[in-house]
């Protein structure tokens, strides 16, 4: 990367150039990056703390024979998100569910239930006290819905000219039995998507541009913790985790949560477009925009991965589920096309799904 | 607080304005606010989870005769800040070793080893990549030199007319023998502070408005673990902790620290302004500007309130440390005055040292 480049709106997209910016000025730069099994090398949707070993630690002037029932307390998970969604409220929700929901969905997809949030706001100057009042009773709200309290924070203030818009960053920490991963998945796992793709980047586009859609379309923002711990118990017969990979597909959208997942775990992905869910309303502003539905983010969907065994109890556990209803089976984990993602068509054909690159839609997370 | 209203700069400038939007606004429309010793309604450095009880929780299942080997595994301390400094490069330093520091402090005042950091960084667009990569390195730096590892974090980029510089997130988790509070001061106990105050406040304002200062003068910011952790496990005769109370004094500066400390205490503190460790350059600069460098934000700095016997063993302890050797015993809890501050003035006169109110520097954290 050119010493001499600057920032781009895209090194924020989610897709290839934030993962270079990432790999190459990031990892490259902090010499420690680990402080337990799910570290920063390993760009999951967060990370763990062996807080057993620091436990044990701690604990080394006991008997050692009797710390059998210290033993596998689980893992504390830890994933921080900033947003910087403009405008601040957005069709049937704000940028304060936003924020809580990101956050647990982090998380909840790495198998952790949600123990406490943080909430720092950066405010800028001129705001109005109401809609700053609004906002934070949506947090609240959505962390209610969770039952994930919120701890602490941080408020600082910018002068109008120096921000435009709030901005606000939460930290989960949860608690996992098993942590899921993203590079999990295994030959002939079925991939489950838990809803309809592109509600939050579609709705949120055409409330800022203006534009009209052929029917009420609103943002998916939810927190998905109580939907998912219903499944993240789950054993096959011979007693392992059913789930293998989970993750939630924001920022670079379906297309990019698929080949991470399918480059992550070396398998490859293939999907049938006609089982995608997709609401008539996305998919016709994606055609009359050019957009393509399987790179715009989403806020309130996962991407389960389930030993094909387990794959129509874990489906019709998640579609009991207010925010799972619409899930389906989209495809499955295959030998061939290692690390790639292919769909067939409605009319027969395979294209390849290849990962985001540009910045499509701009601060919508 | 009228619902017409409008953001501030002053409802970021850490007094009394700041407070009264935490109150009125967040803590009155969070529902759910503890998970441990220390909640949001403390308004503490940063917060608690009580994880012991949690782990006891998942190991329920196991005899419980057995569980005291896994008491007292000490408590999960949990902080985050923002910082939204500018320019992100001054006197020594620049916002990444500033938002490790921060939050690592925060950590440490409450007794806290920390364990891990997140990073979350908004960045506009045409930042140079050159001063983003040493940002990064300075944050790896700061957190190499307390021994902790950065393991998640979240990249979202801005347009260049929405944010004007690099914003950035920490969170910081971090485990402690017993938690130190910020109102746990007692008549009689010592206070301390660790070195010279405002050089952080005083020296960016001189390297942003350009004025010349009387002699080098760059910010204090620099993480305290490795300093305080040497005091933290002092305890008295007794066995009790010797020291009741720490906090640091950022935004607000000693004056808005020591007031907070007070209040939430429930002692008077009175303070010697003889014995307050000030720079030349800083005393010089407040003067001719009108500012008081009680009320201008520190980073490097903390107060830590001792009881009387272990004063001088601290001091000598705090002394040794390159952070700090400025260190002074500047006052102490009194009967008198309860909630306020009194410091005596060189000539012998008392005055009072009110809580700050007004807007003083903008961004300088
Ligand atoms: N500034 C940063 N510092 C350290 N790690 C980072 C930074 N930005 C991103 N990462 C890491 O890169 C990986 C990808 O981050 P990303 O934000 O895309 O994940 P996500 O939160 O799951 O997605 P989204 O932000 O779209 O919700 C994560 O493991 C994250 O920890
Ligand atoms: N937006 C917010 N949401 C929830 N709690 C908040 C928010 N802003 C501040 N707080 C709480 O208010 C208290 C004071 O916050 P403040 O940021 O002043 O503390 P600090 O981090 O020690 O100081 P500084 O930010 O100057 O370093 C803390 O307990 C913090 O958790
Ligand atoms: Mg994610
Ligand atoms: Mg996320
Ligand atoms: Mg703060
Ligand atoms: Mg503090
Ligand atoms: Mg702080
Ligand atoms: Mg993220």
């Amino acid at each position: 990367m050119p010493k001499d480049n600057v920032i781009k709106m895209e090194h924020g997209a989610g897709g290839e150039p934030m993962q270079a910016l990432i790999r190459d000025l990031i990892l490259n730069n902090i010499i420690s990056r680990s402080a337990g099994l799910v570290g920063l090398d390993d760009l999951d949707d967060g990370a763990t703390i062996n807080i057993t070993g620091i436990l044990e630690n701690k604990n080394s002037n006991v008997n050692s024979n009797d710390s059998g029932n210290c033993n596998n307390p689980g893992e504390i998970v830890i994933t921080t998100d900033s947003h910087v969604i403009t405008p601040a409220f957005f069709p049937d929700s704000n940028i304060g569910r936003l924020a809580v929901s990101g956050t647990v969905n982090d998380l909840a997809v790495m198998g952790a239930e949600p123990l406490a949030l943080t909430c720092a706001m950066i405010v800028p100057e001129g705001f109005e006290l109401s809609s700053f009042e609004k906002i934070v009773r949506s947090m609240s709200e959505a962390a209610e819905e969770v039952d994930v309290p919120i701890i602490t924070g941080d408020t600082k203030t910018v002068e109008r000219n120096g921000l435009d818009s709030i901005i606000i960053n939460t930290t989960g920490i949860g608690i996992a039995n098993e942590v899921i991963r993203d590079c999990g998945l295994c030959t002939g796992d079925k991939i489950i998507l838990t809803g309809t793709i592109g509600d939050h980047g579609i709705s949120l586009l055409a409330h800022r541009e203006g534009f009209e859609l052929t029917t009420d379309l609103v943002s998916d923002v939810a927190p998905l913790w109580n939907m998912l711990k219903d499944v993240v118990q789950i054993r096959t017969i011979e007693g392992k985790p059913a789930i293998s990979a989970m993750k939630d597909p924001t920022r670079g959208g379906l297309a990019g949560t698929l080949n991470e997942m399918a480059q992550k775990s070396g398998t490859g992905i293939s999907i049938e477009q006609k089982d995608l869910p997709i609401k008539e309303a996305v998919s016709s502003a994606c055609e009359m925009l050019g957009i393509d539905p399987l790179e715009v983010a989403n806020e309130g969907k996962a991407v389960i991965c389930v030993k094909a065994e387990n794959a129509e109890e874990v489906l019709s556990i998640i579609r009991e589920h207010e925010y799972g209803k619409d899930a389906a089976i989209i495809g499955e984990a295959t030998e061939e096309n290692l690390g790639k993602v292919l769909m067939r068509t409605p009319i027969g054909s395979m294209r390849y799904v290849d990962p985001p690159t540009g910045d499509l839609i701009p601060r919508i997370c």
